[in-house]
């Protein structure tokens, strides 16, 4: 059972972990997951692969990096924080003057305690990330830098495991994409937080003897770890029926969710309908820049694809820093994540496009006991997870068109209510599944066809 | 000439009758209908008959209801008043206790004069209705209770009047759908109100010799009424191009009017015209409740069919109780329905989606004494029933897209003055009447065609 | 290079000459116009001939216009205003009396010092118009009414000029309709200052060696004379692709732009755009009255054409007077006018559905110098014009479904910056341009296809 505890566990495992987008510390990651789930699978893409409009850099590795003053006395380590060097920086061992090195230092003026997280992936060069008190302190003419990594034809590695349906869906199949960037160092919102509560939604979800959808999760290096898998799975794509970037999921803040490029895909309307009616927090718009939903919502791609989040990234004084750190998150923040993920589940798992076995005229409720049975009386509710009023609106709008949220929103019924309702109208073969959209009605002047039943499962 | 008094006296005829959904006191409803109007028919459907969804019920007579203490002394008697007897109730004749004679008791602790209106159609049982009052002298340890009724197979009627268009209207060919239901008892305003209204808007509409639209009235038990009517007319449906349910037509409250399940149907935006620029009162959404638009409104069918009432069901304190009676329902509500339903029967007259015959700049109106003829100078207008604005407005706007109602919200200008516009520019060849929607412009390399004139009818 | 300065002189120059819809002013007025423009052609068109409803009438020239007390004093005289004289009065020489001369003035009682414009084109009449001082001194029994004018077959004139494209420009090829009326007399808002500008702009135009889009310009007597060009161009008129009629454009008031009968053409959004973002002023829904957009918006032609005028026509206290003079003409006015144009030309130019050539992923910008280098350091702008979150919206949404106006509008960027940056990516061959609409995407599963770049035109 997961717990606020056990979640905040897996943080501070993958924390202390090195990694970048290639390199042995990402594969360290990606072995945590797969030794805590079932099926995973971790790929390799060789280093020069074209992605996309991409090409799959070179492996980079890191093993040390210091600046010693030239007594020897060591001012930056990066063996005390990972986030001292800039990621993918080259080897170099020299004597550097003040003012060279200068070029080379990323610090931040406004927070002086704290250490920036800077990457150069695409230009070679090489770097150190210090607090401002640290770079005062480097007053001296000249500084022995040493930097000990390796850049060098070698492997991308990203993960993935498939959570299968288990129950007949027929035009219903589809495939729910999680996506997950593992290439953070030291920073435990961004995002070592997602990566805890994805083992957990995995780990839920596998044990579900009731899932009508496919669940994909892929833990991947940003950016070019989506391209990766996007280049290499277009014939998957078209299964995509939803999708979720899970990012910066464990601090105190209220939940973001980040439109899809769409804006009206059911996951940004299950999103809207979970933080206005359980959640709080807020909703903003698509824009090209944040995490993977940058690729994802590629116009090729325009997959529905939202991006949720705590605090938004850049928006949080921690961002990309050393106080991004196993304080910053918190075990409620990170167990709260983790329900409103669920919820979303169970939305995409209960929604569907109700189609009335019975569309002409009512069904007479009252012969199957589904209806008050003294005309006139107080209306008494036989069941005590919806009204009469809500059997009576799934019914009625069980065209084919609108779906089980469409259905909750415009008679103001809760979506639970409504899902539980459709629930016993399918049990009773009134009401038939159409998931994907638009199912013929029969035509006015034959007699409605008999009810195909399918078993409804109650997802909470 | 219809008066209020008139309608007042209707429902003061019709109050008395002891009706059910089936039985002798419809039928002599019924008759009542038919010895005011012409061309009126009633049908007879079998017991057991399948209609749709549900089967034709067996029918109930009744002829008396009495509780007596065990001294002969009559407590509670049908014949004072007929809402007593709990429809269907089953015959029995019996001495019971007080405790089971309290399982048959219906009664309002809230308004303890009222006596409530309640039925089991459709499961066997037996009951009473009477005051809190009435109930709270039941005190005895045993009762007589004697109730005399047949319930057996028979039929279920109902009655049907088509008042025929009396004008070429081409493709404009459309029903009118009135549904009235009258299966209460001693209900003053549900439904001897529309009862009454009806019967008056009949003969009204009997007597128009420019009728461009066919209006069929029906007279129906509620629900299982309309699923007959609909089970035995699913050809007609598809001509029904407006529908009204009319019911609680007779207080004093302002106009309701319940959208469609369409929402934007041409009868549900009349309507709202309506209340908005004439009668007052509001418009309320659809709901999956109430009365026949219910079975109308189901997924299968979706007819353009809205609800007038004036105090909607439900919403009054007299509803379903022995205080719908004749004094609720006063002649000037009941007057006030029968002009507003008159106003939309007009509107219906009257829209339709002009195409201008000469739609290639605009028509020399001068030529034709339809412009004013000092350029510049005040604009007089030559015309008392619009204006040169109004003119100009339905020959941009006559594209075959537009209604005159689309016409007028466009233009703010008000519906007669644009209907009466519609009307000259008709007469006057530079229109032609196309009701059902779009009509294709003609090419604009090609002159355009000549006029085929239409008389223009004046409703009002 | 134009300057306010050479705008009101134009007006100036204009003014005198007295123009009606047909005759001997207006076509000096078109001479005008041909002097100072390229390749400007005089069209004339017997009268007589059939122009879709209508028919060109009678050529109508004037030569005096006189009212005259019996004692030869001359108290009206055309040579002193020429608005003095009703337009299309018939010759006529006699003594009348005061009561019959009456029936044939024209003053304005609230305005008294004001001389009013009338014309009497469709009804054979003679008049005056006079300031209500005038008026009042017409005391006498008679008067002597002389009016020497000619109105007889003859030919109604416009001018027009095209200022083709001068760029390749594929399926983005169309016509930009500019419509002046030139027809009315000593009115320098209405509308010698419309002539001005157009002349201007042509000659501006002229200039420019990089038009994707043609311009049109007509310069037609009001009603009569769009209509007789509607009539010989209906080939032409499908190439319209967006249009502007142009009036009262000198004075100080703010612009009001009214909107084409679609409401939403191009040329809508983009001029509500300039008043939102630039100009200042309002934007007003079409009505079927007010100039030459009557026509153009006529149902079967509807063309996306707006109006463009200052005060609008009927809103001003000078509006068809006297008071129409060259003082309420401003150079500061009619220069403002000319800029608002001339921003609505380059919108048109610059404006196109952007479809990527890199629609799977982002295109990895870094590696064309597209790109800050440094992940997660400050956004540096390597470009002026633009920034680069306005570079990936126009990435992202590069669909061929979004303008670059609807780009600015999402993303929130300005349009000149939109523009910018689709230059950009258009140089570097990482979008195709599309005009006219959708283009389809590449399907998922093949490569991109290659660039076919078209040269960015920087329109400002």
């Amino acid at each position: 059972m997961t717990s606020p505890e056990i979640l905040h566990e897996h943080v501070k495992n993958i924390f202390p972990i090195f990694r970048s987008i290639t390199g042995k510390g990402i594969r360290q990651t990606l072995e945590y997951i797969s030794q805590r789930t079932e099926g995973f699978s971790i790929s390799h893409v060789d280093s020069g692969t074209e992605v996309l409009d991409w090409t799959v850099p070179d492996e980079w590795n890191a093993y040390g990096a210091t600046i010693r003053r030239t007594t020897g006395e060591v001012m930056i380590d990066w063996a005390r924080c990972n986030l001292h060097l800039v990621q993918y920086s080259i080897p170099i061992r020299a004597r550097v003057s003040r003012g060279e090195l200068e070029k080379h230092l990323h610090w931040l003026p406004d927070q002086p305690d704290l250490i920036p997280y800077r990457t150069s992936y695409y230009r070679k060069d090489w770097g150190f990330c210090l607090s401002a008190h640290q770079y005062s302190q480097l007053t001296d003419d000249e500084y022995d830098v040493e930097i000990r990594t390796e850049l060098g034809p070698g492997r991308l590695s990203y993960g993935e495991v498939l959570v299968p349906a288990t129950m007949e869906s027929g035009n219903e199949a589809g495939e729910v994409l999680f996506s997950i960037h593992c290439c953070h160092p030291a920073l435990a919102n961004d995002n070592a937080s997602s990566i805890a509560i994805a083992i957990e939604v995995i780990r839920t979800l596998q044990k579900r003897p009731d899932r009508r959808l496919s669940y994909r999760f892929v833990f991947i290096p940003g950016t070019i770890g989506s391209i990766t898998w996007l280049a290499r799975n277009r014939d998957r794509i078209r299964h995509i029926r939803h999708g979720l970037v899970m990012s910066c999921l464990g601090d105190d803040g209220l939940p973001t969710y980040k439109q899809s490029r769409r804006g009206n895909a059911a996951i940004d309307r299950y999103a809207e309908y979970l933080v206005q009616t359980r959640w709080g927090g807020k909703v903003v718009p698509f824009e090209p820049y944040g995490y993977d939903e940058r690729q994802y919502c590629s116009p090729g791609f325009n997959l529905p694809v939202g991006c949720l989040m705590r605090s938004p990234n850049g928006q949080f004084a921690q961002y990309h820093t050393s106080a991004d750190n196993l304080d910053f998150v918190t075990p409620a923040g990170l167990y709260a994540s983790f329900g409103f993920i669920m919820d979303l589940v169970t939305m995409m798992e209960q929604d569907f496009h109700p189609r009335s076995l019975c569309p002409y005229g009512e069904p007479q409720l009252g012969r199957r006991g589904l209806y008050k049975t003294i005309g006139g009386g107080d209306e008494k509710d036989p069941h005590s997870a919806f009204d009469q009023m809500t059997l009576l609106w799934v019914l009625n709008l069980a065209d084919g068109d609108h779906s089980l949220l469409d259905i909750a929103q415009r008679s103001g019924k809760p979506f639970p209510a409504v899902a539980a309702a459709a629930g016993v109208l399918v049990r009773a073969d009134l009401l038939a599944r159409s998931a994907w959209g638009q199912v013929p009605m029969p035509p006015a002047s034959v007699s409605s066809p008999a009810g195909t039943s399918a078993p409804s499962a109650s997802w909470t």
